[in-house]
């Protein structure tokens, strides 16, 4: 019984138990559900919450303190010149469209993508092939969305339709637009033809101060205040580079038409790196560490080609060949990976998917997104963008505060240049208002015509055009040129940006889904095997009996756990045992210790563990010592069964 | 040398040369600096941001797992409806004045209470007292703020004046217009005049979705979260009353003109907990665990005496004598102090002081503020509110959602009363469109109205006023009153909430300028003496040198520690080893181990300790052993004296 292998996948997924168990368990639910909710605003309970401090602690261990990052926390109210500057005013945009009769919005890519699959649905039930296995609750579902009816199409519509769903991603708005009418794609709630696509902004507006005078916007990521802050986070680092900041805080999104639950909502959690390096030199140190890690990766040139299979390949092949651009991009795309399968993502439904040219933010040259298959197609979690030297740039050159890196070169770089000098006061008397703008040109020069100068001036005048076309003539008591010499100890240059950018809420769900089944021989009843590392609580208490005797045990066990850092709860409440396992098998809870009466006369105690179900028995303090080590993984499962007796008692009814 | 006693107030507190510590090593700093900034947002930066997430980490520990509350994670974005039930939007707002002539806004509270002080410190000078010690670089900054002309004023104006700064809290908006009016007080930047005060409500608003059709507010409190999933909360919690909730997470409040850096700022996170009890039974199970916790309390009606003196009293004694209302707000008030004082706060700078009955929140009927006393005064850090059950009312009240407490009596209620029976056919056919109106009239009337009518049909008829004044004739073929018993076994309720609500920005604020020192043998440099607990680095690892063969061992002690779970940096810059010190004096870290020569040869570290300066030596492996215990608070500097040799050698000049 203990040592039985589980089949997790027992039976197919079954989308309406699981969002059962979601909700009736608290992980989360719609906020202000009393009030009727409003789409894409979701409150986490107890269990969520936890979840997400668990996922937030591993990330700060996995990324923060593993690799010396600087942790800041910047506001989520900012105002507006500074997203004027980063071209979010202007570009930080989806389409949308309108219902042509009701007024209703729509996100126009959404539109296009569920209109064309469930033509291609309606096609395969037509052909007759067996559709995805689907549970009558989410045919239910169905209902509500986007209906397919069963039309046969033809050979070239399912083509085109694939090609246009790989591509649709790089689609301009004119063009989404042009594909609605040529396709006539309508608003399925009411089949009323759509809108022109419009541009809509993403951020959420407000106004700061007493008299409105500062406009505001809530920032839709975390990175503008890294950024901002650069000078300062160079300064805390001694001025070396490259240094990665890290921020998690907030973010909101105004999304037009949240739907997907967790999927896409209009206020997050985010998880967001910034590792400045300098641009001639994307090595990373410890590439060495992460070079052999296998991913699935679907490149630019491959979605662009109508497809979407992917390829499996090393990091370090990827790099030597140019699909990953650099080190250090992909560094933390095989860091990214290395997080995500160890808090429970399931890697065979784990790609990396580059974006498409006209796909990128405004901000990126290059951008891998960690896409994870779930319920609701692939969805991407975890974007890694390359930003170059875009957002220190404007920043700097719209605030005039330098956000440079002062590199001391160890060998100066000696060069030599020719160099014009004026005689100021000549200058200024024979010129009057043209000695400012003569000087100007001059500075402008490059090589060829200053030499061209110098020799018309050893001649006696040099000829030379102002700006407005005026031709003026200069003598060597005007202006003399000359070779010099310069020795340069210091390189400045504005450094690149990698950005490993994080949604918390995505990951959550994913996570949730990949790791929910159904035992057997009992499919009612769901089961999260979330990994005890990210587990909301590690060790249920189970006291058999809520007689007082068990009392002071029920005290030593759990202060003893607490001492030992193992976060456990006691659930003594009025059902039976076989009840309190399966609340607690969907809470995900992995571990539960049962006090019985045996207990109380000879200190032992049984441990469950909820995948298998199996049973173990000891002593109180073995059991303790055993539960701990398996909670921080340095044993498992079948270890512990060495350790400890396999118990077969009956109280412990499933 | 290693077991000095510390006088960490060597000199008094020197406000310019803390702040310029604080921005230079990046604790916090205005947030969009090179954009000019806004009043009221900061970021912080690495030291700033782990000492936040040190002091909440602390803070789970303390409240949430230790008394097993429910932690949830509630959105910001919030639907308007809420804070029209709520009340937020008729009455969270602040009284402000405007500048008769610039239009610059003031907040009226503050205005007075600057005018105030600024004329008692001019009335001080000119009577030749003392003033307090203040440093140069705040006499400078004084110049900036409110002017304190050297005038004497009459000894019934001071005392005037006190009386009213010690109510001014209670102070209504048309009250502050007044005061403004007879004591001429004026804008001190212009000596214009003020407008009569006005409200401003703090909430900042946005719109959702993308027609604007849903306007909202962000959060100024994350309270309404918890409120508004009550429901669930009592259904995780297995229906059982008393249980808490708790949240940290940002909240906002578009303060009017937020001056004094921290302690008044437009967003800032928070950490509350709903503690939800049964009104008739405030009692707590755990109040004898603090009983004996001696408090400097502030009641009401001293204040209402024009007063500020504290009480020195134990918990346990205020709630006996009536000054804490129930045991409930006492254990949360000691156990507020107990969290203040572990993380560093100076416990003889902490009071707490019960608002007067204007000054309170619109929901409260009672609290109690943890005020912390520092550079600019007396500052509320901490609010404890017993907020009864006007939110859960109000939202059920609105929305129809019943967010009650249902109770299994052990014993069943039973009880007679009398009930009236109508015969509905007759009463209809009788009565027409009255029938209802009577049912509606019999429903009100009470047991002395239906005893009377029971009488008058026992006669033959009774009669009866309908509402508009018409007289209508009963027989008892259309109603019948008689006697019933009654069998309630459901308790029904509403429960009160104890609301503990944490600005932990202002506690931030507060711990640094606790904890600020310096050396009196070298006053130009700071030391903040944070508590391990909180530090924002435990340990810094100092090599000597920046020789290779320095490598494998900062490696080595490095994994060890983080293995130990103590948080390390390292520092291998190119500076003296006394300036590599002094840097992390200012940021706190309360540990050094520095690896010379003679580490490499003979595995030896010394370990340095940073309010002392005292060095003491060891092998590695024992000198991590001991730091690891120093950190976990297991033993203290004295202890470690003895476990390991004093160290005097030569290389740690300071």
């Amino acid at each position: 019984m203990a040592n039985v292998t589980v089949n997790k996948t027992a039976h197919p997924f079954h989308k309406g138990q699981f969002e059962a168990l979601l909700n009736r368990r608290f992980f989360y639910a719609p906020a202000f559900e009393i009030y009727g909710g409003v789409a894409g605003l979701y409150d986490y309970g107890p269990p969520g919450s936890s979840l997400q401090a668990n996922i937030i602690s591993e990330w700060r261990k996995h990324f923060i303190i593993e690799e010396h990052m600087l942790e800041i926390d910047s506001t989520v109210m900012t105002p507006a010149p500074v997203f004027e500057t980063s071209g979010h005013v202007a570009r930080f945009a989806d389409w949308m469209v309108k219902d042509s009769k009701t007024g209703d919005v729509l996100r126009a890519d959404h539109l296009v993508k569920n209109v064309f699959e469930a033509r291609l649905a309606g096609d395969k039930e037509a052909r007759g092939i067996a559709a995805q296995p689907q549970k009558d609750d989410d045919k239910k579902k169905k209902k509500k969305g986007v209906k397919a009816a069963a039309v046969q199409l033809s050979d070239e519509k399912v083509k085109e339709y694939g090609v246009i769903l790989a591509q649709l991603d790089n689609y301009s708005g004119s063009e989404l637009g042009e594909l609605c009418r040529t396709h006539d794609i309508r608003n399925p709630d009411t089949d009323n033809e759509v809108t022109e696509p419009q541009q809509f902004n993403l951020m959420f507006t407000s106004s700061i101060g007493p008299t409105g005078q500062h406009p505001g916007y809530l920032r839709p990521e975390t990175a503008q205040g890294h950024f901002l802050n650069f000078s300062r986070l160079l300064e805390f680092n001694n001025g070396r580079v490259p240094f990665a900041s890290a921020q998690i805080g907030r973010s909101f999104r105004n999304e037009i038409s949240p739907r997907a639950g967790l999927l896409r909502v209009r206020e997050f959690t985010m998880a967001e790196i910034e590792h400045f390096v300098d641009p001639e030199d994307k090595r990373h140190e410890r590439f060495g560490e992460v070079r052999d890690v296998v991913l699935d990766l679907l490149d630019r040139n491959v979605q662009a080609g109508g497809s979407t299979a992917v390829t499996k390949i090393s990091v370090g092949e990827a790099v030597d060949k140019g699909i990953i651009a650099n080190e250090t991009l992909g560094y933390f795309v095989a860091r990214i990976y290395q997080f995500l399968v160890k808090i429970g993502v399931n890697p065979a439904r784990l790609r990396f998917r580059q974006h498409m040219q006209n796909e990128m933010a405004h901000y990126a040259t290059d951008c891998w997104d960690a896409e994870i298959e779930n319920s609701y197609g692939w969805t991407e979690c975890v974007g890694c963008a390359d930003r170059a030297a875009y957002d220190l740039t404007v920043h700097s050159n719209k605030t005039g505060h330098p956000l440079i890196v002062r590199q001391a070169l160890k060998e100066p770089i000696v060069s030599e240049r020719l160099v014009a000098e004026f005689n100021k006061k000549v200058l200024g008397k024979t010129f009057g208002k043209d000695a400012g703008v003569l000087q100007k040109l001059f500075a402008d020069f490059d090589e060829a015509q200053l030499s061209k100068i110098q020799g018309e001036l050893a001649q006696g005048t040099a000829t030379v055009q102002l700006p407005e076309g005026k031709e003026v003539q200069l003598t060597p008591e005007v202006v003399t040129i000359e070779r010099k010499t310069f020795k340069q100890s210091i390189r400045e240059y504005t450094p690149n940006v990698i950005e490993p950018s994080f949604g918390l809420g995505r990951i959550l769900y994913v996570l949730l889904e990949h790791n929910f089944w159904a035992r057997e021989q009992d499919v009612e009843r769901g089961v999260l095997s979330l990994p005890p590392l990210v587990a909301p609580t590690k060790v249920l208490i189970v006291p058999l009996s809520a007689k007082e005797e068990f009392d002071p045990l029920i005290q030593e066990v759990s202060s003893k756990l607490r001492r030992a850092g193992v976060f456990s709860r006691v659930d003594d409440s009025n059902t039976s045992i076989g009840k309190r396992y399966a609340r607690n098998d969907e809470l995900g809870t992995p571990f539960g210790v049962t006090l019985d009466f045996a207990s109380v006369q000879n200190r032992t105690m049984t441990l469950r563990e909820r995948d298998t179900t199996g049973q173990l028995i000891g002593s109180i303090d073995d059991v303790i010592g055993v539960v701990t080590e398996l909670v921080n993984g340095s044993i498992d499962w079948p270890e512990a069964c060495k350790r400890l007796q396999v118990y077969d008692g009956v109280q412990a009814v499933e």
